[in-house]
């Protein structure tokens, strides 16, 4: 069974070759413009404890929007934490992930956690809820992670901050609506940080296992969500996981997932595996062209969707 | 296990009746108004034969836009229905099912075709596709139910025609950007045919087994659909099953689904089973109250949600 | 001072030979890609009787949308008439001139009644005030132009029809919200016959000069509206005359006026005169360049603008 | 002459006597909160040097918006200033004065100067022109006045800044999409201070003369304006200068004038006279309520609108 899953991030590599140069990598930051834009790595991490990988697997790379999923997961596995529902939906956006039309349209209330509106939405509450929510919550991502090497890359954070006039425009515009309770700054800072996260594929692919594994931590057997929960959190994933292309990634590979404009994407299969790929170029929706692609060869050649 | 199924669905009508009442039917074709509301039915059908039902399972009603399924999986069971996919996306639209807003800001391309222009573009396509599409139309729905007395309820299908003015106004705009082949009128009368088949949630669930079985029909073995169709249809369905509701669906209920504003919904496990229920107070975005709490109560209960 | 206004009718057209040929003439329908574009005609018509003209002044066109003020001042001329303020706004769209999006984002009500979704509003009225509402505005065109050979081109009507599927859209969704009161063909039919009246420049400003004399016709001194009302009917035209381009044309022209898609425009100076101004090629906004040119220089030269 | 303008003040006092108290004065700030909203004063302002008030004319009350009618002025009054209209249209918004919506929707141009989004624009094109804009707006304006009182409110200046998370959008996503060019924190530092200008009906009057004589100052004979930009911008305040509600003050009234959101409306007869008129409780459109009345009732009873 391993050979073949090795056989098949092979296969994915050879006939993707095509592909690669294909669509340009994010450069609206300079840290983000600096990187390679020809790497490719794919980490897959089953439930039972094995692994196969191939290609820049072991390259760190900024999670981007990828760490909503983990802010969320530590918001929502505490008690206060569910209240956050009442100021975010969870419907897919149908446009574009940074879009302030939807919110004016909505009165505030971004309609899921994984546009850059509900994120600073869950960033606000997180602030509301934690201490020392940025120290927090990275350790929260440590403990998923089994790996006390992750941490924030202080030089993205800084540049987001200095080019993030639109993610202000949104936190502006939902402190209007009274939908923050904390100072914009403070919120923004938060939410910089989160976007600055680390992670190799291997990394990612280990840090959401506990997704497929019913909200259980593989390595620690600790539990930071309940079952319902896991499942709420994945199916979001499904329906919103990527921006305006989510019924395109539904429809292609099948698995809930995240994408991030550092050209990661993690997909889950629940009980079964957690998938890590990582490649700059993005398509025009924001989304990795190779790394898309790599998914949906993936569950074709193993018949391994949810549906 | 069938005693734990019947159980739960027993469990499910206890207590959901602090719901019942609450909602309006659907009243805007008098056909529909006629309906008494207060009906409430389940049907359980699972992979290997065995049935489970509650309440009004046996009594029909009008499926209405549950066949946009039905007519979609017809379209691409052909080898040229697939062309279909260069005329309608597969994006949740994130907006009410019967919106022209979104049509005209996209140029004509229907978001996806669950929502109704794109099942006009549907329609379209099976009539430049197949000789007789009506009757064959419900041919095939016979053959997936495998039941001769499905059929068109003419007279659901003519008082959709006299008050169906939004429906043409999106007819219209379709042929005027181009995306629409055949005369408006014929188009129309397709479409207006497809909502008015009726069944009961018995039929509805043995109908839709099919999507449970990698696109095989149980009770004849025939192949209508690939498997990897069938997983794309069954995602569709996920991420633009239920209007502007689809986000919420798949966070409470976690299955692919369809609902349609008679009242019905069906729901779809992969590999294990179908999910017909049908009552006909809807909420505010077009779908039954007592529909989807009875689905989020049995993926609760039973733990089977593809998530 | 006659001599003044044809000399600066002379310089307009030695000063936009540069812009001859620029844009492109309508050809949605056949009748309207028959025109040669490269026709250019003014014609200057003061109170006072006397008159200046250059070019094809005398070369009959489609005034188009340019009807729509004769509709509505029929309409408001009649006691019932004013009852049409309830069903359609005075704002300016902002939008293009067959928008649906706004009509749905408003609930059904036009934003003004020189957009289409207005004017099929006020054919709607018409047709519930008036016993032959084809016959009595072709007739009331005729009693303000004091000409009786002003008539619809049927083929321009019949051709707008076979190819009228966005305003066919309109007015199936206005009959969806209730905002028309009469069967869609038959406002249909009305208002493809006000789109296809023809007219010369010279006929275009005798027929508004009624809108620079307080609502008489100058010909016969017979009031057809109130001056509160001829006062409001010109603000109208100001902020609503020229579809998503109604700003530019206050800005740059500083008259009150109402364009059409074939290529006309007509303007108007309260207590001065009246100018109708006529050149098939169009910006992208549907305006024709060489009349809009013509009317700002006019206003420039002859420093008459209302502000 | 003068006797009948001073019984028309007279008979508006009168015949509004049932409005009064309908309408809610703004309260976004504690500074507007705290004004009494029963007042109500109006004041004339003839070319010739005669003037007519009735009520609270000599109040000083916060001119808010109207003061992007100055703003304006003396930008383009400045040979770099016209630059400007690169930046910003001039057509009638059809949406809320503070849409982000529409600034989206077309990508950072703000559609007309008057609203927020392009006052922003302009205030910060006039720090990019001026030196010392802040001192040299209100100099500009005194200059108007002829009066060396005028002066920013500080306490309202502050204020809205520490309420303005909507104005502090809207600067972030021009900022974004690079139509900002000064620090956003700048920016809004000048618009807010332009907003806390204070005035009486009288002084607004006066100082808006300057639109009614072709751009010369009448006090001192000094032009600010060419004789079409004069033209011009009283064009803008015609499509432009009533937020949403444009067409219908250009329809009841028929004048150029702009309006606040502290209750003031100023209008401009060119060639004749300016207007202001002044009472806080304002419609839901952000207008007026007596204010629009009393100048609809002022053109109806002298027959004086440009129309």
């Amino acid at each position: 069974m391993s050979h073949r899953y090795q056989q098949i991030l092979d296969e994915i590599f050879s006939e993707t070759k095509d592909l690669q140069g294909l669509g340009r990598a994010a450069d609206y930051i300079p840290q983000l413009a600096k990187v390679n834009p020809d790497q490719f790595g794919i980490h897959l991490q089953l439930l039972d404890g094995r692994s196969f990988w191939q290609g820049d697997a072991k390259v760190p790379f900024s999670i981007q929007s990828i760490s909503k999923v983990l802010s969320l997961a530590m918001l929502i596995g505490n008690p206060e934490g569910e209240k956050v529902w009442s100021r975010v939906g969870v419907e897919p956006s149908g446009t574009p992930f940074n879009s302030l039309l939807q919110l004016e349209y909505e009165n505030g209330i971004p309609r899921n956690p994984f546009i850059n509106a509900g994120a600073l939405v869950v960033a606000d509450q997180l602030i509301s809820t934690f201490d020392a929510p940025k120290q927090q919550l990275i350790a929260f991502v440590r403990k998923l992670a089994n790996n006390e090497h992750i941490h924030y890359d202080e030089a993205v954070a800084q540049s987001e901050k200095e080019h993030g006039f639109r993610n202000a425009a949104l936190a502006n515009l939902l402190k209007a609506y009274g939908n923050l309770t904390n100072p914009v700054e403070e919120v923004l800072d938060l939410y910089f940080h989160m976007c600055a996260i680390e992670m190799t594929c291997e990394e990612l692919a280990r840090t959401f296992l506990v997704f497929a594994n019913e909200g259980r931590i593989p390595s620690s057997g600790e539990s930071v969500l309940t079952l319902s929960q896991t499942k709420r959190l994945n199916a979001l994933m499904q329906t919103c996981g990527f921006y305006d292309e989510a019924g395109e990634f539904t429809f292609t590979v099948g698995l809930p997932g995240k994408s991030g404009v550092g050209g990661g994407i993690v997909a889950v299969f629940p009980g079964k595996f957690s998938i890590g790929v990582w490649s700059p170029r993005l398509n025009e929706k924001g989304n990795s062209i190779l790394g898309m692609k790599a998914l949906e060869l993936f569950t074709t050649k193993s018949e391994l969707s949810v549906f």
